[in-house]
């Protein structure tokens, strides 16, 4: 397995590690000499967001490593860890061919062995969006995160703007507690008809595919109202009627809030966020919209007075 | 300030620091051209267990860091927080000629700016000892430790074992998250009258520091008492009288606990702990003794049977 790495640089093999004290051995910091590590945690099933993040991470670093591991203290007992989809051998050929030099795949026990129960629980991030409809699945990343920054002790660490509630918790947890790496948010990769690339997207039925394009335009649509100055309430109603029109989807939740604080938005809210789920037959998939806003011109005005 | 390091290093300046940015700076990982830093945490008002810790770190490391820092986390709302003894001066003075090369003295602002209110709890191991009497304690102190870890990254770090269950949670904390620093356990170091050293010593009255070494003389009883095979509750009723007798203290608990998992002993445990608190007018002190079974000689018969 070879990657091309980018320009200039030599062809190197692509080093696929299964253990923990592998991977510690390999990237000890007193053996690094000085070269930057840039870090892509993954759950597989690679797409071109993953790929993007590489991309991201190979032009900032000297070495590139991606773990793909599905992490199960992150699903639900409800959830789709069993049917999360999963390809090693394609996942391990795109990595090469994206340019990452290690790939990180351990084992569920290899990651948990026996444990003494310690947690580690998002504050008020949580209790919005994806964190209130999925019990305990932040403190699942969470752990798993810490681990993993552990393991490989990288300079910077790539995160989708897609999994936007993700990146915030991670940016507060890398902030309180002083974390050595740096957090570099990457933009969200859609399909040409505007649906943002998720490994579940495989699993929407030929009619669901069809529809699901419609999340991204109700969002885009409820992007504009905030512009016009139109109430985010107003817009929240819209992007709900347009997906339930447009899609066979259940909506899960659409929200309009502050970003990264992820609280609820005032006038002087400089970036929020337009996110939403929606539940397809077999695949649960998010997405959102961070804008940036113009002083002043956000409604605000609070209409049960 | 000069610390004389141990024979035949040369004697260097203690340098102190006060931000976050400068020790991150102080101890870039890459410039550390494989020197080991050894890590002592403190609350400061120094006494020879502390000292005692700074020794292990400095045979064993290149550079000694030390932090000194009254965690607010860990206190409870009706504990010593504000009372806690501090002594600013005389510490640096005291970690100087221990041999500390540096010494982080953060400010509590500079440790605990805005933040999200994630947490992180211990696991079943916080339900005993201290951890049951003090509500949050372990919180605070899983939450400093991380803060601390990340900032100074260590390569090995020193405890003292009279905080054995925050020696215990500690390491499991290392354990289960991969933590890159090697924990090192310092035996407890004792006045000549077996009372072990404790910045709150000098809270004791007159009257009490005379009575204080009862404690461990109790400790040392119940010791004897399990390896004589009696049953641990017969070792922990004559722990509590003779601490009632010899004290005016009050007991907060005298348990015996299989350690370093802090479970109810059971015929294979291999090393347990007899563990106490005892609350004296202005200061609670806490002391234990570690102990390794002999095969077969535990005596755990349940006597309700």
């Amino acid at each position: 397995m070879v990657a091309s790495n980018i320009e200039g640089t030599k062809q190197t093999k692509l080093q696929v590690i299964e253990t923990i004290e592998e991977m510690r051995k390999l990237l000890d910091r007193n053996d690094r000499k000085g070269k930057t590590v840039g870090f892509v945690p993954t759950m597989g099933y690679l797409h071109e967001g993953h790929l993007s993040l590489v991309q991201y991470a190979r032009e900032e670093n000297d070495l590139v490593v991606m773990s793909i591991f599905v992490n199960p203290a992150q699903f639900g007992p409800n959830e789709d860890y069993a049917t999360y989809p999963r390809d090693k051998e394609r996942d391990l050929q795109l990595a090469a061919s994206a340019g990452v030099d290690i790939v990180f795949i351990p084992s569920v026990d290899e990651m948990y062995p026996h444990e003494s129960g310690i947690r580690i629980l998002p504050g008020e991030q949580k209790s919005v969006l994806c964190g209130a409809k999925r019990p305990g699945h932040f403190d699942g990343v969470l752990k798993v995160i810490l681990k993993l920054f552990n393991i490989v002790d990288p300079d910077r660490s790539y995160f989708g703007m897609k999994d936007a509630q993700q990146l915030s918790i991670i940016e507060s947890f890398v902030h309180d507690f002083n974390l050595r790496t740096k957090i570099v948010r990457v933009p969200i990769v859609r399909e040409e008809d505007g649906l943002a690339k998720s490994s579940r997207n495989v699993k929407l039925s030929g009619v669901e595919r069809k529809e699901a394009p419609a999340i991204y335009k109700a969002l885009q649509k409820g992007a504009k109202y905030i512009e016009q100055g139109k109430h985010p309430e107003e817009a929240i109603q819209m992007v709900k009627e347009m997906i339930c029109s447009e899609t066979t989807g259940e909506i899960d939740y659409v929200e309009i809030l502050s970003f990264p604080d992820l609280q609820p938005i005032e006038e002087h809210s400089k970036e929020i966020i337009i996110a939403c789920a929606v539940k397809f037959e077999k695949a649960r998939l998010i997405d959102n919209i961070i804008m940036s806003t113009k002083e002043g011109k956000l409604n605000v005005s609070n209409n049960d007075e």
